[in-house]
């Protein structure tokens, strides 16, 4: 069985066909035009994955189903972009566009939560039924899966955790309120709340390795791994932001397991096995209720294309 | 069709018998005793049932199901609760037990999450798949229920939104965190944050209030419709925090209604269009996305009760 999957980002489209056990016989992407309409998305992705069709030897009519992971709010049931900031579509029947290049099911979802889906049914979380995925990047996505079923909201517009607000009058946010879990917790966070370190500890290895590295989020792990009181500072305090907002949501969902992806997630056990500690201490019920299991995400650099092929497998065997 | 529902609290216990529409047909209670074991709680309340079957002349075997709320973590899947504090019980096989008295389905699940299943068969979101219902009493406690689902968490643990953190390093809670909504939004944070009000505002009407009528919630709300700058200013900071812990989780169910329960819901539109235009002010995608909905609950004394029959009914007709 053939599946296509599409990641489509601010950037580029990406595609692939995979098997149902994941395995990517191939993949391609192009460039995210400026101006691009939705029916010119379609054609340009059913050009991409026929061509990638044709390379990797499977019949069109072998594919038996195509998933796309998309930014923005996106209504899976009536398979419309109903918002998309980074793609400047609203209101977009990207299905029905679809289904004019296809004879297969289409299935659609929001980028985090196919990228939930793809960790169960692939990565970290195979086979669980209730499942947390929070990706640290420029900003903070959450992937929900619960009672076996992705959290999606009226028409959605839901699991927006990275907006949960973790302190009233706090920092502000990109999307206009004050202390929202994103404006603590996303690397573009970390990477604010490094820099005010090193204008506070000029003299500190963390200050020398921002100068000598560059901003990226690795400094304060590097420092803090050397054992540079700065360095630790910046870390110990996102840990607990992260861990902040992780509370509620572990709170209402108790899941199976709660993920951990994106760029940051790659710091590894120093920061995974932190993130756990803080949250266990934290949560409802602490040394009462069984520990919450905290994992780093296990698909990396394909997780989104995984993602989008895990809403077809899902969806063609609904 | 004829249902039993069973309202366990801390005080007393409640029974009644309904139909599938939830008229209740007989209900009586008793005193939950101190050193209550489960296997004698499942004994008084059959004794109470099949009392109240004989005064309203319905056989034993005339009743479908019986339904039970039970405050603490309930785990509905193993028929066990998992640990209430209220009635002193850990890993009590209460539906085993229940099962030595009756032929019929037992369901128990934990009473805030009944409470919502209440409102979803009888009440408020009749008929509707996504609801979130707040009870603001003592604590504050919800009950949520997405795709038509309850959302439990892992062994019951679950839907204690009551333990989010809105406030990093704020009042203290009673679960031992510091934060917590429950901590800013219960009838017991109002009655503090009155309390301190008058502290500060001796002369105030509200402070007049709270000597003449006593420590009671509706005195800010009196004060407050009167005009009083004190009553008005707990009031708005108390409507402030309700909505900040709904924020949360609005962003993540998006529901198609938030029902708010509880004493203070007695306050009417005053307060609940009040806590909706701060929520609709404050949610994710404001002024995009559709407004939230937000009403009162309607099932108001019978509360506990309703939401153990519903149980029954859905657990029944499942």
């Amino acid at each position: 069985m053939i599946y296509a999957g599409v990641d489509v980002g601010g950037m580029s489209i990406k595609c692939c066909l995979a098997t149902e056990k994941g395995e990517i016989l191939a993949k391609d992407s192009f460039k995210t035009e400026k101006d691009l309409t939705c029916a010119g998305m379609a054609e340009q992705t059913a050009a991409c994955i026929k061509s990638l069709a044709a390379k990797a030897q499977v019949a069109e009519s072998e594919i038996v189903a195509v998933g796309m992971g998309i930014p923005g709010t996106v209504d899976g049931k009536k398979g419309m972009i109903v918002y998309s900031n980074n793609i400047r579509m609203d209101h977009a029947p990207i299905v029905k566009e679809m289904k004019k290049h296809f004879a297969c099911p289409v299935y659609v979802e929001n980028d985090a939560n196919a990228a939930a889906v793809g960790e169960a049914v692939f990565g970290a979380a195979k086979g669980l039924n209730d499942v947390l995925l929070i990706t640290l990047g420029t900003g903070v996505g959450t992937g929900i899966i619960a009672n076996g079923r992705m959290i999606t909201g009226k028409g959605g517009t839901g699991a927006e955790g990275g907006h949960t607000m973790i302190r009233m009058n706090g920092e502000p946010c990109t999307c206009g309120n004050r202390g929202c879990y994103e404006a603590y917790a996303s690397a573009t966070a970390l990477l604010r709340q490094t820099e005010r370190m090193v204008q506070r500890r000029p003299d500190s290895l963390l200050a020398r390795l921002w100068a000598e590295r560059g901003r990226s989020g690795r400094v304060p792990f590097d420092a803090a791994k050397a054992g540079d009181p700065a360095g630790l500072k910046v870390v110990r305090d996102y840990v607990k932001y992260v861990a902040a907002g992780l509370q509620g949501m572990v709170n209402i969902f108790r899941p199976d397991v709660v993920l951990i992806g994106g760029g940051i997630s790659n710091q590894g056990d120093y920061f995974i096995s932190s993130v756990s500690r803080r949250l266990n201490h934290i949560v409802f019920g602490a040394g009462i209720n069984p520990r919450v299991k905290v994992r780093a995400a296990e698909l990396k650099n394909d997780a989104g294309l995984l993602g989008a092929v895990a809403l077809a497998v899902k969806g063609a065997n609904a």
